[in-house]
């Protein structure tokens, strides 16, 4: 393992799968300069992936291209073996399909040079179930990214019981220098950590529509004219944080912690034990790094407007 | 009731309960250049007030005063009746518990004009729970808003049982005119729309908290650097539409429908039947007003992009 390629010096890239998902790694890995070599096994497959990345580019070129970052960068390989054989790093993105993705890396781990770092798009399986039929499976991480991931800075990285740390550091490190914003997990938990926040209310906006409580407008709405202003700046726990007033979190839990117990969404709430409410409570200490309520509101303020006014700028460009 | 005001002619409004959200009220009302009177029985509501609208009138500023807008407009009362006496609307915020708003809608309802509609700020009580002492409780309806008042546009707008459908109406319209977004409901649900969605989000997150799966600080960031930033433009369900990419909402629930099944949040998903797809996928047409997806992930890339440099310049000012 002493050959391994330092995280900064990676060139070669290796993308498989190239659907929306793929795709769009196919064109932030473009846009930040690297060699890619794409495969997927659909008949239209290169055709679509064109169009994706030919979309795309406007967008990257104003946020900025890494110097020589180009189209012409990209190779689309006639196999699965031929993607990978030379790559510096591989990132799958197949479709949500756990006995797919088993043999896929399987056959990617097959393929890839030695103590490369092989990393999953998964939405949600542990890298525990997919690894298992590796001959290195060590090497194997999520890496996982948001629609477009070409533009949304996340990446969810965690390794499963047979990846070693090394990967999921190494995992960590390139994706940051590739321009993303990573959070580590240490232990695996079914959807990461914003696939879980997303996932609440996606089901709980299901069983609305289901149940005729809601129109798919109307949700959406609910979100854009609402709450949805408020989360570019400040997660729903600082959000909370400031709905306190100057009393903060403590204040707010103290307040609306009855609420858990109302019906307002079909999930049940764990019980606000001391010992939560003070984790929640010092938990928006930190992450406020000690800022006064009052300026942090000054802050979303300011946020909420620019928000608004980025949205309007684009709605009348229509 | 032939006496009743238009709701674009009021000019005199109360606000009862003056904390973080009544307050926001007070901010918002007299920045569209309403009259305001304000009650509240704590000691200093009157200081944390004038804090309150104080610290927002700059954001009101920039965004834009109606004519005759002034902080000078602000009267706070003695008491309640004095505060509603000459009301032509009255906006109730008082801290979540059922007892009590049941006793202040009363209040409230007795020392208010006839025919003057009376809206409460409630986060989740169904009117039909808290206008039961109300003599004349046909004139209440729920008004959410979100936190701050002054700056999320969302108002979500639906009576009780004993509701007539004409104070429904106007308090829509009411706030329509007073610059707001309303989502007007037909039917009571507990915690409306968009807190049920939020509420999905936090309990989930307060359970990760619980049990040690994620902390305070990854929670936001997952949020704020991943799916935060597409919600300003697109809610969930036109956000999944387009990550379904050529095939809308189709492909995505033809894709990732199994997922439903897995253990991503604590919230069990209804069962995907094809009633469920066909109204999700007649739903985003319609939201969408038949939109090519290509365009509206045109839009969506620009609004990201506009949404992360509103975001960093924010954080820049700090």
């Amino acid at each position: 393992m002493n050959a391994r390629i330092a995280p900064g010096s990676v060139r070669r890239v290796a993308c498989v799968g190239a659907g929306v998902i793929g795709g769009g790694w196919v064109a932030h890995f473009l846009a930040r300069g690297y060699q890619v070599t794409a495969w997927d096994p659909a008949a239209d497959a290169e055709d679509k992936l064109a169009r994706l990345v030919e979309a795309a580019w406007p967008a990257l070129t104003e946020l900025g291209l890494a110097e020589g970052a180009s189209q012409q960068n990209l190779t689309v390989a006639d196999s699965l073996e031929q993607a990978v054989a030379e790559a510096e790093f591989v990132q799958e993105s197949a479709p949500e399909d756990l006995e797919l993705k088993r043999d896929l890396l399987a056959r990617i781990d097959a393929a890839t040079p030695a103590g490369v770092v092989i990393s999953s798009s998964t939405s949600g399986y542990p890298m525990t179930d997919m690894q298992q039929r590796c001959t290195d499976p060590q090497r194997l991480v999520v890496g996982h990214p948001f629609n477009p991931p070409y533009l949304i800075p996340l990446v969810e990285v965690v390794g499963g019981e047979l990846s070693e740390q090394w990967a999921v550091d190494w995992a960590a490190e390139f994706f940051e220098v590739a321009g993303k914003h990573v959070i580590k997990m240490d232990d695996e938990v079914p959807g990461f950590i914003a696939n879980r926040l997303q996932e609440a209310i996606w089901r709980e906006a299901l069983h609305m529509v289901a149940n005729g409580e809601a129109t798919v407008e109307q949700l959406d709405a609910s979100i854009t004219a609402g709450p949805g202003l408020r989360w570019p700046l400040f997660g729903p726990c600082l959000t909370f944080h400031l709905a306190g007033g100057e009393g903060g979190m403590a204040h707010m839990l103290d307040h609306f912690g009855p609420s858990l117990k109302s019906p307002w969404t079909r999930l049940e709430a764990p019980e606000l034990t001391d010992d939560l409410r003070d984790r929640m409570v010092r938990g928006c200490e930190e992450a406020s790094g000690g800022a006064a309520v009052a300026d942090m509101v000054a802050d979303r303020d300011r946020a909420i407007i620019e928000v608004m006014r980025a949205v309007d700028k684009v709605k009348e460009a229509r």
